[in-house]
């Protein structure tokens, strides 16, 4: 047993979710800022890479005070709990997410992380260590379904979003599509990784819905099961 | 004055023309198909860069004989000016471009390109010299609008339509957004090339139309004027 994982990625009309030189820019607006806030204060967790902390360093907080106080009326953290995805314990100490607002947060590396890592992320977070090399993510989310997450939502970056679509870990993608072009060979896209190859690999989706939203397109895709 | 110029590309819906591999795949259906021919149909010139003829080595002729016959009725050649921007001379002289199909042919190259490669491509079709590195975009599409042409249409691939966006060249973008996913840090995307930097920079779209269409979406956004 596994939450309902979702994925929510925020790209432009080609593709891209920064620059190539990963600056984080604008690709929605206010009206996707308070959709994303609210998605995210539904959700029993949310989960990122380490890549995107590193790079973006976010604190995945809920923003808006009447979606944690309906958070906190309903006997819940005022935050959903903040997962990150890093086989081997790079997540520096002074993290955003590791310190700002309250609620739990999960660290989950592989046997590869550095002991004296692992014992410095354990002062801040409640750590999870799975795989070999990197993260075993299966086994990671059968871990949160018996912490009691049913519905686990996914920011990123690319490298993560690539493997829990590899591994056929993905139930629904929600696009918010801007409307800019921000082009580059090099600039990171919504899955990185090294893709599938072959056709019958592909994840098959089906639209939900599409709406125009927010001066861009909204989109949202079940993952057909196969 | 140069011709309306629009771009037409399919992509997953993660943002991706064909797998790392750069392997054709089906990203489309059938319904999607016919539209494309249509739109090809109603363009008096293709556009195509090298890379796509070096990759997918396509024809661009239009597929369907009731199209053909409407365009000969019309007193038009059976196929759109079919062109190839090709800085450097590299269309291979038994390309499918230059030999299958009715119609004209125009290679853009730049003046880099070797007289001998010039020479061998003038037996097959007219070339167009301008530019000193890369071919004159700008100055290539302004005598395509003395020759006549007055709606392009662009094939891709990703480094020529992120040159034609840098320069401020496109009116239209029409995206078919298909329901699979491909991934792949590698894997091409429809703007390749070195990408903008700056918010400032990007180009700003407006959604003409967004429709679900063949188990995909079809987004129609017009570049607005800066």
């Amino acid at each position: 047993m596994r939450p309902f994982v979702f994925v929510n990625i925020a790209m432009s009309a080609d593709g891209k979710i920064s620059t190539r030189e990963r600056r984080q820019v604008r690709i929605s607006g206010n009206e996707d800022y308070l959709r994303v806030d609210r998605i995210k204060a539904e959700s029993d967790a949310i989960m990122v890479g380490i890549g995107t902390v590193l790079a973006d360093n976010p604190s995945l907080t809920v923003k808006s005070p009447e979606l944690r106080a309906e958070r906190r009326a309903a006997g819940k953290d005022e935050n959903p709990i903040r997962i990150v995805v890093d086989g081997r314990g790079r997540t520096p100490p002074d993290a955003d997410i590791l310190h700002k607002g309250s609620g739990k947060r999960i660290v989950a590396v592989s046997k590869k992380a550095p002991k004296k890592a692992v014992e410095a992320l354990r002062e801040q977070a409640a750590v999870v260590v799975g795989g070999e090399e990197t993260v075993d993510l299966r086994g990671l989310l059968e871990e949160l379904h018996r912490q009691g997450v049913r519905r686990l939502m996914v920011e990123g970056g690319g490298t993560l979003i690539w493997t829990l679509f590899e591994q056929g870990l993905v139930d629904e993608l929600q696009a918010f599509v801007g409307n800019i072009v921000i082009g580059g060979k090099e600039a990171p896209t919504p899955t990185d990784g090294a893709g599938f190859l072959r056709e019958e690999d592909f994840p098959r989706l089906r639209i939900i819905e599409a709406v125009r939203f927010d001066d861009g397109l909204l989109v949202r895709w079940e993952v057909e099961r196969t």
